[in-house]
């Protein structure tokens, strides 16, 4: 499949790095581990080569320029998942599939014991794009290439893994498979979730697509010794800062509520300002200071859904509900905006009533800091003198795989930049070079941490 | 039927003016005319009686406690209108029919020439109340039975409208009759008018329950002396400064507007507050903003109808359109709140981008200075000494047929309290005593005029 990647090359994103610079810093550094570098043509060829099987909604001329509509469990998710047996399989890896679906792939280093694992998903949105979740498979599957085609041996095993339906778009946990592993959610409630719109469970799906394996989902029969996951930002800041690697500390913390504004239906030619209860102006109020609030205190506050009653032109709505999504580093940030918020909305209703429910909770994560130490030494042995101005500590702002393992063993999470920060959309975009840069941070990762283990192990 | 109304006499509306009292000091007044009171019992119990054609939901215990559901040229709007065809011929008027259905009774006078009018709709809301529009006929049904047991003869012929399809929520045009009889309407558009939701047109109706008239529907076939019309504030105003009769000077001006601001979707968790497009922050802060400008312009302004896309708790819309209702005693004011509203949701917008399109243009309206005075004279003479106390001078907010009599001939309206100002609700309530005080004045204020057009064909 033709790339369009090399023509891309330092003139769509103007950076200052050309990766054959890289290449020839990297070259006079004295490790073996430390020269391997990823294979970019061919990573990028095998992802859309991929994304053959799913291929979502066109936006561009070029044979790569679609989203991706690969939800969990379809027939194109089958048939990439069975790229990814077959692909790791001839690359001489032992396939293990869970009870939730879960792939995973393991290298045998020269010790036995867990394996590190790169891991991320290739199911997607309905809308989605070619970067969310695939990448961070494939730039696994390019790992082994690269590990085999120059003979390493690993101290440990090292794999790849492929979480089950990541998105929760078709049945609607997010994360699930993972979250089974981690012990947070049951097996059944998994296994029963229904399709949305439909009439299968998750269970009857994989037993459907031939994924329904017989290993338990459990950490305790799949144990992984650490989880790097290489995914694509889904936020502006690495482009805009133009920076090339941001090392994923944690997670946000972040709580969903609805908010209820209860006034009264008028006429709206009949009812004078002073004698309303406008239901939409005080909602109106509130997520104009639920923003400020919010930023006040570095935090975020979101409204993305609301409805009124009755709904006609000329009749003040009686009732408003929204949602409202607060977010911040850390859980006491938000319990101090929640605090806030509260007060400031019940201030706001007059002379409307306002209720305001929790509908959901995920406190803040802090990844392992060995891990987060491994992708440091990674993209300082990439950038060398660089390494600042290219790399940015951050919290991840949305949910992952790593999220759900980060509970059980050692893990830490690998940005990219993308597009305008564009995701769950067809026009997710990372440039060639980005995707390429990730994954060599994603390998070298992994390489050090299994010579971390290695060295902890003989001291 | 039974009333309730004797006994809320005092006790629910806490005011301090039994109609009883008025009584006595009504009699002590020199002219025959200004002795005539409605019997409200009678104007009750026939407004109850009617409202067995299109009962609508219950909100009470009593027999009377049920909104109505009469929508235009439906079997139970024939049953009505057969009703109003019989009790007003059997009261010795002559009917005529026009081509939109409307019914003209008239009660001839001394003199031959146009009728002083009073006029309103039978037909209701899908969900409306017993009073809108009903009272205001009922109000004139009881006017000819008070004339003709008083055996008074009117100077010119008086009498009482029931226009079709006022309201506008069966066939998509409001006051669309009145519109047609006073030249603003074309009769073919009228006709053509397709049922929401069905395939009869409004002309295909009026053949199918017997009232497509052969007069044609214009000021021209059918000339009108003058239109009063009695009906519910529909707002809160009355009520609230426990007045009794809104003596009313003409109708707002009003705009519909749509608006439509542009962002750009994003994920919740991801995208810093200062990189947002946030759509639903921008349509917020223009709500708080055009309320603040048109009350400091002494005018209204709302929002009744809200859209966003694409609607997901953790996805900050892109995309929200409003709508915008705004409106003032005069036009010029309309202007200026307008232009404020523009000018300031430009500025709002950033980074955002807005379309503010106008959809509708109701300019104002000033009713007859020769009506509103028969108003006045007679509240006046019901009122004695109290009646500064007990009237308001005020402006129709809803739109009525009057304001389409307007534009013919001399024109002007009484507003009675409505409880908590609900309208269009089947928990619409006018207290009894409101409605025959509206009575009085209403068949007054006809006399007197009647009696103005005497005095100046005499000097
Ligand atoms: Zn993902
Ligand atoms: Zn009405």
């Amino acid at each position: 499949m033709a790339i369009p990647w090399t023509r891309r090359l330092s003139i769509i994103h103007n950076t200052p790095l050309p990766r054959a610079q890289i290449a020839r810093r990297f070259s006079s550094t004295s490790s073996q581990y430390q020269k391997l570098r990823v294979n970019p043509a061919r990573l990028l060829s095998d992802l859309h080569h991929t994304c053959q099987w799913g291929t979502g909604a066109r936006w561009g001329t070029a044979p790569t320029e679609t989203g991706m509509s690969r939800l969990a469990l379809s027939d194109a998710d089958r048939k990439a998942r069975d790229w990814f047996v077959e692909t790791t399989k001839s690359l001489g890896c032992t396939i293990t599939i869970d009870e939730m679906g879960s792939i995973f792939a393991v290298r045998p280093g020269r010790k036995t014991g867990a394996a590190t694992f790169a891991g991320s998903h290739l199911d997607t949105q309905p809308s989605g794009g070619r970067y969310d979740g695939i990448l961070g498979v494939l730039a696994g599957v390019e790992m082994l290439k690269v590990l085999n085609e120059n003979k390493v041996e690993t101290e440990y095993p090292v794999g790849v893994i492929n979480w089950t339906n990541e998105e929760g778009a078709r049945f609607p946990i997010s994360m699930v498979a993972s979250g089974v592993w981690a012990d947070k959610t049951p097996l059944q409630t998994a296994h029963n979730l229904m399709e949305i719109g439909g009439k299968a469970t998750q269970k009857s799906e994989l037993q459907r697509i031939g994924y329904l394996g017989s290993t338990p989902a459990s950490h305790k029969s799949m144990p992984i010794a650490a989880h790097f996951e290489l995914h694509i930002e889904q936020g502006p800041i690495l482009e805009q800062e133009r920076r090339k690697i941001g090392v994923v500390l944690g997670a946000q913390s972040y709580r969903w509520y609805t908010v209820e504004v209860t006034g009264r239906d008028c006429h709206t030619g009949t009812t004078p300002l002073a004698a309303r209860a406008d239901a939409m102006l005080a909602a109106s109020k509130m997520i104009v200071e639920s923003n400020r609030i919010a930023s006040s205190l570095s935090g975020l506050a979101s409204t993305g859904v609301l409805t009124l009653t009755p709904g006609s032109v000329n009749t003040v709505p009686g009732t408003v509900r929204f949602s409202l999504d607060i977010r911040a580093r850390q859980d006491d940030i938000v319990d101090a905006i929640e605090a806030e918020v509260k007060a400031s909305f019940v201030q706001l209703a007059q002379p409307c009533s306002v209720e305001i429910q929790r509908d959901f909770t995920s406190p803040a994560i802090e990844f392992d800091k060995n891990c987060i130490s491994c992708i440091h030494e990674a993209a300082q042995s990439l950038f060398t003198t660089r390494t600042e101005e290219l790399t940015k500590e951050m919290v991840s702002g949305a949910g992952h795989d790593s999220v759900n393992t980060n509970y059980i063993c050692p893990t830490a999470m690998i940005f990219i930049p993308c597009k305008e920060g564009v995701s769950h959309n067809p026009r997710e975009y990372s440039e060639p070079e980005d995707c390429a840069i990730g994954a060599d941070v994603l390998l070298n990762s992994i390489l050090n941490y299994d010579k971390l283990r290695a060295s902890k192990a003989s001291s």
